[in-house]
């Protein structure tokens, strides 16, 4: 039985908490959380109980700890798991700083612990299907990816304000994906950037709506465009067209009803948000950290691919700010 | 807490006795089966207790029972559990004897448990959403139900012919549902049927493809198109065609990956068979009846439903048989 | 050159007109309508000359004729064109009587010409497809075809009087495509029906809701289920189930776009009728009758067609009646 | 009647010939093509004379003349139009040298022929509709449009060796897609592009597979998206998103046949290339051009829209070579 500990009783560290009491190899022993009334409900509710960071990381039935707390807590905590020899599950970012990322990353490689970077669309059922198809050459050689990745609203804009931005927040999943399925490492970056959906945003400094370009050293090309507001919902849809062919993977809907009336016809709207549409994808996550930490080889993102996503959106800010095309190799 | 015990712990008990255990309000204290490697399998596995029937029956906490063991026994353990007072949930059949299932229902409507037949399909996220929406008027007032019911390959010979036939075990659904979506009681009935898919199927006196039409008093009209067998999968399917307009409910799919090569567009087929698209319909039947235990007002699949989808398997076998319309009031 | 003559120019017979003069083998030569209006506003719209009935069958140089006049002239057309030995393309029905409609199948039997009954959707591209593939054995042996057709509004009532009704004038075209998908003679003909749209037909005798079940001798079925009105358009669509898998033909809509806002997903309609859905079919049927004049090979609908589809019409009112399943044998 | 002489007879010749004879208020009286065959067949085909171009411009009676000779005869023949007072109808692209083209866009504006550059996408019905609905705000205000733009396979490398490229030949399409439905003017433009599909394009100097983002002055995003090779077919779909929502329109496919067997769900590719997928649009682009000669008021495509796609193009190119967002005030 793996027995994991968690930081932070929000929203994602409820869902991370369940999905470890689901699982039949797991069990979470232990929650913190600095704000209270988080860490009673969720620990009455799993029935755990709560510990100080000091006793987590004492404690030596504990086998891995789950990062679900505030970002910037994120890069000290994957110090001290190395340092206390836990395995580590990390919502990103791992840290906005780049400096601060390579450290961490440093030092998560020169252990021997298991880590994961939560980057959790890589376990959407029908993105890894997505993925493994293209890997077994179904569209022979890739050569456009193309993600469409649009928020049903903005958050808010204090939000953003610490969030280190849609490029830092938001696209970062994207890029992974882009990542995940061009299978090649991006040598160049191009953005452009609006604020289109609420002037907030723009006072706080940040875009709302963005495209952006990739490409790959042997030349594959990947594109990215992003929304806060998809008023329909969440857009979360890929193309990968390759050599032979193209693989789409479309929006999950609400249900299988379509109505036909004189007005037109009708059918369901996408899944509204991420608790909704990556509910399998962030059990399917946990049961791969879960594995890789009983022995299984399992392939997990991690600290790295989290280092190597920030760099595209380092370079991707860049790119806006000297409407030119960023080498990834500047960004560092 | 509502306390549950199962008969037969077989391929549906252990996904009933599953679905108890994850239920937050509910758990199964015990199990029955005779045969022992299926007792002692899902006790262990889902932590209850093996009592016999006389044990469960005899437990005044025991709030109900969940009927999953062999046809033959199911008419006799709603019988006693109307005499102990014990809510019952039963998979259908009652029986197949009409006079037997008659009694039955009487037994059951004269005494105070509450009784459920386990109907899945109406507790399917999209068929449970198309029927609300129909009674809300969506379509305007019903004029035809269409449902289109086929499974991937035929059940072994063996089992047919203790099943009572495809009318009384594979249409008998589609006649609940039609039953459900019709929201009138159906007085005629005709049927064609044919043995297309195996001949073993025909020798043993039943057929494995057919089509029913059904009409309402009213004059509402229904068709089912039923085939033991479908290359592609489970096709579960429906459409109800209105005054003002059509809603129509798709099978569910394995994914939502589209390829396009230069041999085609291929998408995914429908989820394979019953556990699988019917997986969401199985958790919500069983909390519908802890609802209903714990005094919620819901709206069950109850012992006289099953009595009439049996009512019209009987008339569809009289129609086949004898070249003709049935009024189903011939039927008792 | 085929030179052919028009009888009847209201909205069918422009259409064959025009689709005549379109093509680059043919040319309409002359039309008659006792209604001079329309006679006049045609034969100059398309540039043709207008004779006399006897005029036309008296002319050597045309080649065929085009029966597009009241349904009540067109069994003595036929007749008059088999006495000239001219071929001839006749509107659905050859007449509402039975015996009459065998009468003129006899002389077009024992003559020369070349005689094609309009079945127009057999030259539905999506349709056509379908018959080919599977008479290619897609779908390996056929077992049950499903035809949906309904009409986006009644026609007036005193169409309905004068047409023979629902099954003689609509579920005809549905006869025939069942026959033609089928691949083998019907043999037994069920059917039940209600008056659900307007009450007006009902009180003129006939039904606008429908249901049929055909099967043939080896047992394959066939379900067609009609209605006089589906406020959304015209709904033509098939469905054939096959030992090997499923083909079905979805509805042609009237544009490809998508909307997706906060209301829901909203695509395009079926086209509105008859004239939008099967203008390319006109185009081809009529195609098909100048290459059988020149001499191609090709399988035409043809006046036999004609009777089975009536004969299954008089089957499905006799069924309906008289509350049973009817052998085709008892109808002649 | 609208009297039309056409340039050039080859295969987009021959398209614009006959969609003027199958026009009811125009005929095309004349044509030339210096290659003989191709002028002998194309003038018997639709019963028009061949005339010198001397002869044409010389000819009172011949309103306009269509411009579907080789690109180098392109900017030549509408400068002797608008010395003739002949309304043009020219295919793309004006000429490939940018001051060429603002000579005679200069020359046209200060004249008073109407003048029409056959960006023939925005007459494809869907696409047509799209910018309607758009125009009407069916999505509030367009904040990102998506063009995906592929064709079935590359052109001979000769052919690309005078084209221009894929920015000038194929992309242009596009940018003016994008212009035609963002409704304001691109100012910034940023591409990158590989050869990825044949070592031969790239060899003559140009790339096959290519992203392009346009950014106009209040922010609004276009991205498109080309390669020079889909293996499934043409690929030509739009996605435009809004403040209220996104339409999208979708490839136009051959048939609307589904399969469904045991190896999956098979449905039809898109129609094959440009002949098939916009015959509908050339047809309606001639009647915009007839309809506007003719006095109705039409918005039709103009020299200037060629100036300004062939801007973006160049803008593009640049964008590639010096790995920078170019602007488009940049270029001239």
């Amino acid at each position: 039985m793996v027995k994991l500990a968690l930081f932070g009783a929000g929203r994602i560290g409820k869902i991370h908490g369940r999905n470890v009491m689901l699982h039949p190899d797991a069990k979470l022993v232990a929650l913190y959380d600095p704000y209270q009334p988080n860490a009673d409900e969720l620990s009455q509710a799993l029935g755990c109980v709560q510990m100080t960071p000091q006793e987590i990381f004492a404690d030596p039935s504990i086998d891995g700890i789950l990062v679900c707390s505030a970002t910037d807590t994120h890069a000290d905590l994957i110090e001290q798991a190395v340092a206390c020899g836990k395995h580590v599950f990390c919502e990103k970012p791992i840290d906005l700083s780049l400096p601060r990322v390579q450290q961490v990353v440093d030092k998560v490689k020169a252990s021997k612990i298991i880590s994961m970077l939560a980057f959790n669309r890589r376990f959407d059922p029908n993105f890894a299907l997505l993925q493994q198809r293209i890997a077994a050459g179904d569209v022979g050689e890739v050569e456009m990816v193309s993600v469409i990745s649009k928020d049903p609203s903005p958050p808010p804009v204090d939000y953003i304000k610490v969030s280190g931005g849609l490029f830092r927040d938001m696209t970062i999943h994207d890029f992974d994906m882009a990542r995940f399925l061009l299978g090649e490492e991006v040598v160049e970056v191009s953005a452009q950037a609006s604020c289109l959906v609420d002037g907030a945003i723009g006072e706080a400094g940040d875009v709302d709506t963005a495209l952006v370009m990739l490409r790959t050293k042997s030349g594959k090309l990947a594109q990215i465009s992003n929304s806060r507001r998809a008023s329909f919902g969440y857009d979360q849809r890929i193309e990968v067209h390759g050599s032979l062919g193209m693989l789409t993977a479309t929006n999950v809907n609400e249900h299988t009803l379509t109505s036909y009336t004189q007005d037109g016809v009708n059918s369901a709207k996408p899944l509204h948000f991420f608790l909704e549409r990556y509910e399998h994808a962030y059990q399917s996550e946990m049961g791969g950290f879960i594995s890789a930490i009983k022995g299984v080889d399992v392939v997990l993102p991690n600290m790295e691919d989290g280092l190597q996503s920030l760099r595209l959106a380092e370079a991707a800010l860049l790119s806006v700010a000297q409407k030119r095309t960023v080498l990834l190799s500047e960004i560092d």
